[in-house]
């Protein structure tokens, strides 16, 4: 029953060999990469005017200026990693590009970054698209975890069940969504340009801060979290067909203008629709506008069915992307090893476990409230934009190929704009949140230095010299076999012994409480087994594993080898049987777990009744 | 540290050659042996009391006749007893006497009953001790639960140390008892005859039930009480000097009466100083007593204080007896045979252990209230008391010997009497809490008898056929080493496969996650093991757990005992470093635990850093 539930949740396993990536063309291409980065729009306008509102309705037209700054922001980095993709025609993500040009340390700084961030964009996008259910199903908010925590389990199911990068489950929602976001735009535009639209004016806001400077940067950093998930190209070149990198050169072009029109159009409408967004505003910003252009009709639902449908894709990209970061980190000895084992149907269970558990921990934790999650959003992916563009200056210094210098200070101008985005948000968020992704990084980094210490210690250990060895012949093994009792149980036990080893020897502890029974037991040796020795050790305190582990360590004086321990063990027919025997051997067994040089076999006789 | 602290817990441990009994004097046996007979004067006339107060102060008078009642039935039982000491001169306790006489089945039921009493014999002396104390001090009243717990693990602490039957540290606290007794008695007589005391009128009574038979079998059901630990002497003959039943018969004769004279005299004295009692009444009876002769002074203090002593002293002995009926029944085959293993100092820890958790459990649920303890308690005595004696009878049957006649009858009456009153007190007490001792009996006996039937099975299992076996001797044993990789942690465990048998193998899966790996294992074994086979098994789906079982069924199918599987494992050197190596070894572990005629051994190599 449980191997058909797991058959039926999961599917069937699948051979190794089916580990080969499906290519994609650039329509399927556009829709598996830009869920992530697309689907920020649903937030990132909002996140700039939950900074602006609190410095009254005067403030609100700074979004627009705001706005555009991103979307130059966003342009700077295409062309920055346009060069990555065609240097690293086989896939150029952050971590690598570090490895390659920065050494495997700074590498790690990278990939602690994009570790993180990959768990708040399942977090953030998770608790985005439940806001586009709620806002439109008012009545599901008292609920927000919960269904958050829901849509994790779905996801993670999918993901272990292997949901892979295939174009046509991903083109759906995400055309979709274009489609929706494009129209809503396109009827916003037409409407406010015709006048039909009234503009609406802002509701009476109170405003608790003043325009200044550092909250111009702080509603810059907010919106800052539209730019996340554009990089997701350049990891997965190999997914485009030949021409790889040119193909994936323009479907990351199609992809920034697609982001930068929605992105702006949803920002310009909501600022001319007179649309403010407080925390705990029971309608997401991209709602407010569609129920104002759309009336809130069948248009309206879709629009939000829509939006939540590109969330979950983004949430679903990190499920992609955080096991095989894991797996890389782990190939490279900076994590545990068993983070590269791929399950049955070829995904990284255990870092898919992980994932799922860290974002319903960030989830719990924050509420769910996409506004709180946000400013520790952004900080990582930063610091992997700025690592990684980095690191391609240095590249480009050291391959000095033709026109190195002009790419060099386009990837320079790269780093540096990144650079100081980082430095923005780190700063105006520091206490929102961002500090905790600014201590955690290092934290994370010192594990991953100590794990690949540990495993480079392992390995020299193990290495062999370079003479090989020949593998030896010992003359013997000094086999010994416990024996409580001599009887039709303890009997093979005695045999096995006796044919690993010629000078094997019996060993009995006699407490001295039952005379009758020893002397029996002497009996049946001398006829049973008269050419094997049978130690008797008296033990007037009635202690078992004392004299044992004495035995073997004068054994193990002798020296050759190790000692190997016979243990015979009866297992009953019914599990909770064994209550009613004794527990010595259990006592023997754990002793014997931390003796050196011990080999213990369990010799095990099955009852039948 | 631990074990310095069990040191001064418990003291060293003790060697098995000084298990034998320390012989007692007369006066010494009596202190040893009568705590728990005498001890229940403390609570018995209460009991009395307690019942006929509800009809009433004109039902009071009849604690004189129910008590000369009582006293009958002691004299009664003694001398029934008297016979058990003769024949069982080492050792007539109504197991051994059942087990002797009526078989083991029936046997199982004394045992049943009197394991049962041992425990609320704990429950019900400690209950009244704490009863004696807060009597004196009624500061202490809310934290009755709290002290009894204390008190039974400052008594298990004490036995597991090992508080043998020594006849001066027992002397003390019983004689003490005896003789504060005793002159309270004597005073209370005194002042009583000439007249110094006025008869202090019964404080008005409001009559809730009407004074009928069945409310004077009740209160005689409680007094009964009175009897318990009257049968601990022919438990324990061989503790006598010679001749040692004549001496235990002499002193179980000056138990009786000692424990007759106290309890009438209690009886009498609370009638004529018009004492009555309720539940929740602050005091004891015995304490109303003796503020009401001695005043309260240091003698009321010094008498509450012996009570106390003597009632722990009571509860002491059943953590003798209980741990030893248990180590009978082990012996025997009806209770895990864990029960027969002597502690360190020569004690019976499992058996001390369990007592003191269900006397525990007892005081908890019944706030450790002596009035509602009691109706549980003396209905297993008193089936004790009936089998043992029923017993006797068979006994004397069919021996045959000069005047068994006689003897059969003395026996008879005995266990007519205690049979009947062991309905009595099950029938008015039903519903008060004999119940449930009157459906644990059953239940206790039928796991009794399925655990002496597992045993049965097995015994028969192990035992050798008249023919005994010849040690047979093997070709070659089976053996497989898993190669996950050939490092020098691995090397000894292919050493140590070879050494076992020259025709071991070494057994590999290749997952093909990674060829130049494997391609790096083939050259490696060619090289350093030329001569032995490597069993490559190509696994498409990953698994490593099923090729290993599947090659040896294979191995197993071609007949010879049973196949030998060799795992190298590495030992980190700090035990958590042990989540960075692969899981592997321990999921192999655990399926091979469960498969049959695998012999498992762990070949372990330590990493140093």
């Amino acid at each position: 029953m449980p191997l058909e539930l797991k058959r039926v949740l999961i599917g069937k396993p699948l051979p190794t060999s089916r580990a080969t990536h499906e290519r994609l063309n650039n329509v399927q291409a556009l829709a598996v990469f830009a869920s992530d980065a697309v689907s920020s729009t649903a937030y990132a306008t909002q996140e700039i005017l939950l900074v602006l509102t609190t410095a009254g309705a005067a403030a609100l037209g700074l979004s627009i200026p705001i706005a555009l700054a991103i979307t130059v922001l966003l342009a700077v980095i295409t062309l920055s990693y346009q060069q990555t993709i065609f240097a690293y025609p086989t896939g150029g993500g952050a971590y690598l590009v570090c490895k390659d040009n920065l050494g495997p340390k700074i590498a790690q700084v990278a990939g602690a970054a994009l570790l993180l961030d990959y768990i708040l964009t399942v977090a953030v996008s998770v608790s985005a698209g439940v806001a586009a259910l709620t806002s439109a199903y008012p009545v599901l908010h008292g609920h927000t975890v919960l269904i958050c925590l829901a849509a994790i389990l779905i996801i993670a199911l999918g993901n272990i069940r292997g949901v892979r990068e295939s174009g046509t489950v991903f083109a759906i929602p995400t055309y979709f969504f274009i489609v929706m976001a494009c129209s809503l735009l396109l009827s916003g535009f037409y409407r406010y340009f015709t006048g039909h639209e009234p503009v609406v004016p802002h509701h009476s806001l109170v405003a608790t801060e003043s325009i200044g400077f550092f909250l111009i940067l702080r509603a810059f950093a907010s919106g800052c979290a539209a730019l996340t998930g554009i990089e997701a190209i350049s990891d997965g070149i190999q997914a485009f067909r030949p021409p790889e990198s040119r193909n994936a050169s323009k479907t990351m072009i199609a992809m920034s203008l697609l982001l930068g029109f929605i992105f702006l159009g949803i920002t310009w409408l909501s600022h001319h629709y007179g649309i403010s967004y407080r925390e705990h505003d029971p309608q997401t910003v991209p709602s407010m506008l569609a129920s104002a252009i759309f009336g809130r009709g069948f248009l309206y639902l879709a629009f939000q069915i829509s939006t939540m449908g590109i969330l979950f894709m983004g949430a679903n990209t990190s499920y992609a992307d955080f096991p095989r970061l894991c797996s890389f980190e782990a190939r490279d000895g900076y994590l545990p090893r068993q983070l590269t084992n791929l399950g049955e149907r070829l995904v990284f269970n255990n870092g898919i476990l992980m994932l799922s558990l860290l974002a319903s921990a960030l989830l719990i934790t924050f509420h769910g409230s996409t506004d709180r999650l946000i400013p520790l959003y952004a900080v990582g992916v930063f610091i992997s934009f700025t690592l990684s563009q980095t690191g391609m200056v240095m590249r480009w210094r050291k391959m000095r190929t033709p026109g190195w210098r002009l790419k060099a200070t386009i990837n320079g101008l790269g780093a540096t704009t990144t650079a100081i985005v980082c430095l923005i948000i780190g700063y105006t968020k520091f206490t929102h949140g961002a500090w905790i992704v600014v201590m955690l990084i290092p934290i994370l980094v010192t594990v991953f230095l100590r794990i690949n210490l540990h495993y480079q210690n392992v390995a020299r250990q193990l290495r062999f010299d370079p003479a090989l060895p020949k593998l030896r012949e010992r003359a013997h093994n000094k086999v010994l076999v416990l024996v409580p009792s001599l009887n039709k149980g303890s009997l093979p036990a005695v045999e096995f012994a006796h044919t690993l080893s010629g000078t094997a020897v019996g060993f009995h502890i006699d407490t001295g409480r039952d005379p009758v029974l020893e002397e029996r037991l002497h009996e049946l040796w001398e006829k049973i087994c008269p050419d094997m020795p049978l130690i008797i050790v008296h033990s007037p305190y009635r202690e078992v594993v004392r004299p044992i582990l004495q035995y073997i360590d004068e054994m193990k004086a002798s020296g050759g080898g190790p000692v190997t321990v016979v243990l015979p063990e009866f297992v009953p027919r019914r599990f909770w049987h064994s209550i009613l025997h004794n527990q010595t051997g259990l006592m023997i067994k754990w002793a014997l777990l931390f003796k050196r040089d011990v080999v213990l076999c369990n010799y095990r006789y099955y009852l039948e009744q």
